[in-house]
């Protein structure tokens, strides 16, 4: 089985039919399907599907449990998110490190991340049902996350956990600039910034070295650095417009 | 510095109050505070304060910009976010590379993560102000995020990105050139090379951006920059001699 392929959301206690959908939203995003709310305090689930945008699918087939018991009855592993970094003496996982587990632990079974409701997270008896905890780690100033964007942190590294067997993408680079063509540049920019009195005739080479290496280290492609030149010829010709034009 | 220490949201183009606040609201739970919205269309910016729920001080503090440019003109390294995996070539940054580097840059100078707008993000112009752009892998299914989702997520592995090397580097790097130098860089480049018939008057912009990228890529320092600038203002006045010299 695909890791992440068995993630189930559930949500408990929820009220803001804004956050509901909001949870749909990026569940689509990261191509998540199943959701379930427990005991859910929404009166009016169409609310929902002005944030649900493109994951209305989500909110159509999304199961209602009474108790958070039921909504976790199918599951091997429950990760319940909390504020609180003391919970009974458990130490908490980071939410990389949750996103690890469930991934792992979804290779045996249904595999569900538990979020609290709004207005006061999970208690220590919703947290019983977990195997894990995990704390997102805030600042002081404002420990405690919305809803959807908690749900957009978590599900982004689950996505990214399950993404990260993919074969890594072949790339392909473009052709590096030669040295004969950037020899070229080098002496037309001397030209035309002599001409135009930018470079000191009695020592050009500091100010320009400098600037030639700011070019080296752009790592510039053939096409670049033929671009560079032609735009110095053309500016070496202008300054000095008596000189050949060869 | 602190890597993370310097890191400025900009919001371009944003709409919606509710994603506004959502931001500094995710902003105060990583411990982030310096936000500057770009060409706004909220009109009424205190309906953003219910859901900014103490992040407040953020949206008190917040720089409003006229235009993109001036949004970004502190900044010395500029990552911009968008849905499109095929940008002129560019190959987007991961969310994870995008935090590493914008930490790395940090210690240059002022970073900026850069948000579009809700309806069309950023435009191909718009992108031309990053030096990189970053795309957040996503499903088929609703490849959108919501505003507020994507900037929980990269605001949690910035964060993240600050924690894991909270040594601070005891590197001192060379302050890194300002936008607002490499804006005026840029206009200096196109007078000289449109004055030099080197730039196609009726579309200058295709070559010039390849051109800039190129200085982009090289992370130039504030010296530089200005070398360069002065270079371009010297070489723009020698080929119009009868253009002010101020």
């Amino acid at each position: 089985m695909r890791p992440g392929a068995e993630l189930t959301v559930v949500l408990h206690q929820t009220r803001s039919p804004d956050n509901l959908g909001a949870v749909c939203r990026v569940m689509a995003n990261f191509g998540f399907e199943r959701l379930v709310v427990s005991e859910p305090f929404v009166e009016d689930f169409s609310l929902a599907e002005k944030m649900a945008v493109k994951g209305g699918h989500i909110l159509a087939g999304m199961r209602v449990a009474p108790t958070l018991q039921e909504a976790l009855e199918d599951c091997v592993y429950v990760v319940g998110t909390t504020s609180r970094t003391q919970v009974e003496k458990r130490t908490p996982l980071t939410p990389e490190d949750a996103a690890r587990r469930l991934a792992e632990e979804s290779t045996r079974g249904r595999v569900a991340l538990l979020f609290g409701g709004e207005q006061r997270g999970l208690s220590d008896e919703d947290l019983t049902h977990c195997q894990d905890l995990l704390v997102i780690p805030t600042s002081d100033v404002q420990p405690s996350m919305n809803l959807a964007q908690s749900s957009a942190v978590l599900l982004y590294l689950c996505h990214r956990q399950g993404l990260t067997s993919a074969p890594a993408l072949p790339q392909e680079e473009e052709a590096g600039a030669r040295l004969g063509t950037l020899n070229a540049l080098s002496g037309r920019m001397r030209a035309a910034m002599l001409a135009a009195d930018f470079l000191n005739p009695q020592a050009p080479e500091h100010v320009l070295h400098e600037l030639e290496r700011t070019l080296m280290r752009a790592r510039l492609t053939q096409r670049e650095a033929e671009l560079w030149l032609n735009a110095f010829k053309h500016l070496g010709r202008a300054v000095a417009p008596g000189t050949s034009r060869g």
